[in-house]
Order: C-alpha cells, then structure tokens, then sequence
C-alpha cells in the first residue's frame, strides 16, 4: 500500500457499490439497506460524511462523520460532532484511522465550529488523544425498544 | 412552589425576555447576545429547544435541548442528543431537573430515535441514572482557538 492509494472525499451515493456497509457493519447493526434506501436515508442526512476510498481496490475502507449543531451558548457557536469512525480491519495498522481523524478535526476547524466532540470506548483514548483529544466527560445513554 | 406553575413547552423568541440568558449563562459562556442576534440565531437553530416556566414569575427556569441525528446504520436510525441541560440555582432540590429529564426522554421515544445519548461530568451521573440512563463510554473534545 501507498499514501497515493487512498482518496480522501465525501461519501457518494454510488459507494453503495464500493463496499460501503460491508464497512458501517464492522461498526454495528447495519440491516438489510436497498440501493433505493441508501439514496432515501442521503436525501435525509445533514452530517458530513468523509471516506477514504482504496482506488485501486475500488473500495470505501474507511468512514467517519460530522455535524454541525447550532448553539444559542458561546455567542451562537458551533460544535462539530465526529460519529460513526470506522477503518476496514483489513486496513488497519496503517494509520489511516489517524489519517482520517486529523482530516476531520481540519474540516471541522475549517467549519468555524469553537469544538469537536465524540464519545468513544476507554481503549481506545489512547487512540483519539494522537489527534489531541482529550477526555471531558462521560457518555450515557438510554436505548428505547420500539 | 407547586407543580402547576411550570409550564413545559418549546423555547419561543420572547423568552429572550423572560430571563432565558441568564438561565443559559449559568451553564456556561453566553456572550453578549441582542435580541435581534437571538432571532437570528433561532432561525438557524436545528435542536428542539424545551423549558420550563415558572408562569408566576414569568421567567424560563430550566432547559435542555434534544437534536435528532439520521443515521445510516440502524436500518437509517435517528439519535437523539441531549445538551445543554440547566435548571436555574435557584430552583434546584424541586426535581424540576428530573422532570424536565423525562420529559426530553419521552420526546425522543416519541421522535422514533432508538436511542438518546448525552455527556456529563462524572458527578453528575447518579442525577441521569434516575432516569434511565447508564454510562456508555468518554466523552472527547478538542477545544480550538479562533
């Protein structure tokens, strides 16, 4: 593998053909997504959606997320929210993953955004704190059955 | 105080003067926000904004945020995040705090979301638990200077 290999862009509908739930599955649950949900679901997403594309595989290998929410606090500031990171396991080891997340953390500084936030597991802060992340707090959470 | 003099509702333009900056301030730094900024600001404002008023006194008490993230996974799931959670000092020790909690809980079950995350100082996870929530994870940031 070579830097050269890998395409820094936004996710495009068309890589629903490039692997692209193949690769959300490593994260969680994907189910069962048509070609024509895929299109619907991006027609209703306001994220910013990075990937790394593997142009000679052809392939997405790596994805990570931002949005954008508007706060009345900090003079009507923005807080960039990173979600939903995952690197193929396949191409993991390569640094990649920091790759994508110093390209994120520049899109959202780009942005005007006064922070970015994410949640992660305990092992892996070791991990995010190489793109300068520190802990702030705590992640909770309720699930809802529907 | 009696339970009937709060009034649970969406966040309105006019309570810029029924005390809604101060409240917000004592959650963090506001900045100096005129009225027609906070219109302005509203308008581009995706988040559910709910509060509570104290209808005697005119004057929002409490508030909290929800804004609903599509997802791709999850079969295009939504998310429900909690921020900016504050309930006025000196309304404290009245479970006005709980109450606004489950009210924002229910709105998000409502929303369809499968799930509704926040992030919290660690002291403040006993406060979330009594309303279901359960530590996740950590909460990550890098603060940038504009």
């Amino acid at each position: 593998m070579n830097s050269n290999q890998f395409i820094f862009r936004k996710l495009e509908e068309s890589d629903y053909h490039k692997n692209y739930l193949q690769l959300l599955s490593q994260l969680t649950q994907v189910g069962n997504i048509t070609p024509v949900d895929f299109s619907k679901i991006l027609g209703k997403i306001q994220s910013q959606i990075w990937v790394f594309e593997d142009s000679q595989a052809n392939k997405i290998v790596a994805s990570a997320s931002i949005f954008l929410e508007q706060k009345i606090i900090h003079c009507g500031g923005i807080v960039a929210h990173l979600e939903d990171v995952v690197v193929d396991e396949a191409y993991r080891g390569n640094q990649l993953g920091q790759k994508l997340i110093a390209n994120i953390v520049e899109k959202a500084q780009e942005s005007g955004a006064y922070k970015i936030i994410a949640d992660c597991k305990p092992e892996l802060l070791s991990f995010y704190s190489k793109n300068g992340f520190e802990k702030r707090g705590e992640q909770i959470a309720i699930y809802f059955n529907h």
